[in-house]
């Protein structure tokens, strides 16, 4: 029945390839874009346009910046720029910029190795990151994902970094803020035990 | 930080807007507009511009048509134009086709009976169904969701077709295909019992 509604099925067909949005909800949100003003159409469209345009990586740091602007880790003078966190995509970023609570700057390394997917360390910014470090930084802060490729990565970057004069650590792992012990899986606890520091 | 990146800001703002993506995606799937082809987001765009304008409801059954075609339930004439089948939304016809087992007309309602809303009878296309229903309809098949407020329509509808002539029925309850007993919810299997069938 799609056939004749082509204009429906052209929509349908566009909305599915946006990733995460599951595909039971495809039909939900076709119906929200159909009952969308028209005026906010444009509005969604121009913004979509202009955010695909505008917003580029940093040539430094490779955050993302609006592209007639300056990177605002890059130039601050408030950040400590002798330290830097090395993490896999700006959404990381983000994270960390949460918790008010980090004052360095950022390496963005745009993925992980994945040898699976034909991603090797030349495929990210890996080559950038050795030639920042040879500019006065002292602590390296590895951030990548607890996935095998995050860790791999970050083991890869770790030999790389052996042979520079720079401290190295990474995230501390344990319970999260909040959690229940008998509610945690069981490498967590063992990390949190293993790991245990003093009260 | 956002302050600094405008078109990034707004970016995240209107894909919060989207219904059913989860705001832990949001950044995920702004990435994917973000690196988008230009020419892909320029497609994408006028897609949903052309949707949102050529996409409109039937004047008879309010299922979806293409703004410059008709119905194709109306017109066929493959249908059993004596047999409608009532549900809330355009997105449940689409359900029911799929099953290829379905060859009566619909009546799509726009939405249930819901007072905490605001919605009343008269917010619905009811009295459009019951002018149809005088013209030639023999059985109407009451299939909105089995929500409190779908079961309310129902019902409501129901009441007002009791002066018609006409045969009122609704979708089976019981063990969806391929479930298994010992996994259903306690009213579901008391459905399957209560509304049991000769085998």
């Amino acid at each position: 029945m799609l056939d004749d509604i082509p204009s429906l099925n052209q929509l349908l067909k566009i909305l599915q390839q946006i990733p995460y949005l599951a595909s039971k909800n495809v039909y939900k949100v076709a119906d929200h874009f159909l009952h969308m003003d028209p005026a906010k159409i444009q509005q969604f469209c121009s913004v979509l346009m202009q955010a695909n345009e505008a917003v580029v990586p940093c040539e430094n740091c490779f955050c993302l910046k609006e592209q007639d602007r300056v990177c605002l880790f890059c130039v601050s003078k408030k950040r400590d720029h002798s330290l830097i966190c090395i993490v896999e995509t700006w959404q990381e970023v983000f994270a960390i910029e949460k918790t008010n609570g980090y004052l360095g700057v950022y390496h963005v390394l745009g993925g992980v190795i994945c040898p699976l997917d034909g991603i090797g360390p030349e495929d990210l910014t890996i080559q950038q990151l050795l030639m920042r470090i040879d500019n006065g930084i002292k602590e390296v802060i590895l951030a990548t994902n607890q996935t095998p490729e995050g860790e791999a990565t970050a083991a890869y970057i770790a030999v790389q970094l052996r042979k520079k004069q720079v401290e190295v650590s990474c995230l501390a792992r344990g319970l999260p803020v909040g959690s229940l012990l008998g509610t945690m899986d069981r490498l967590t606890v063992y990390k949190a035990l293993s790991e245990r520091r003093r009260f």
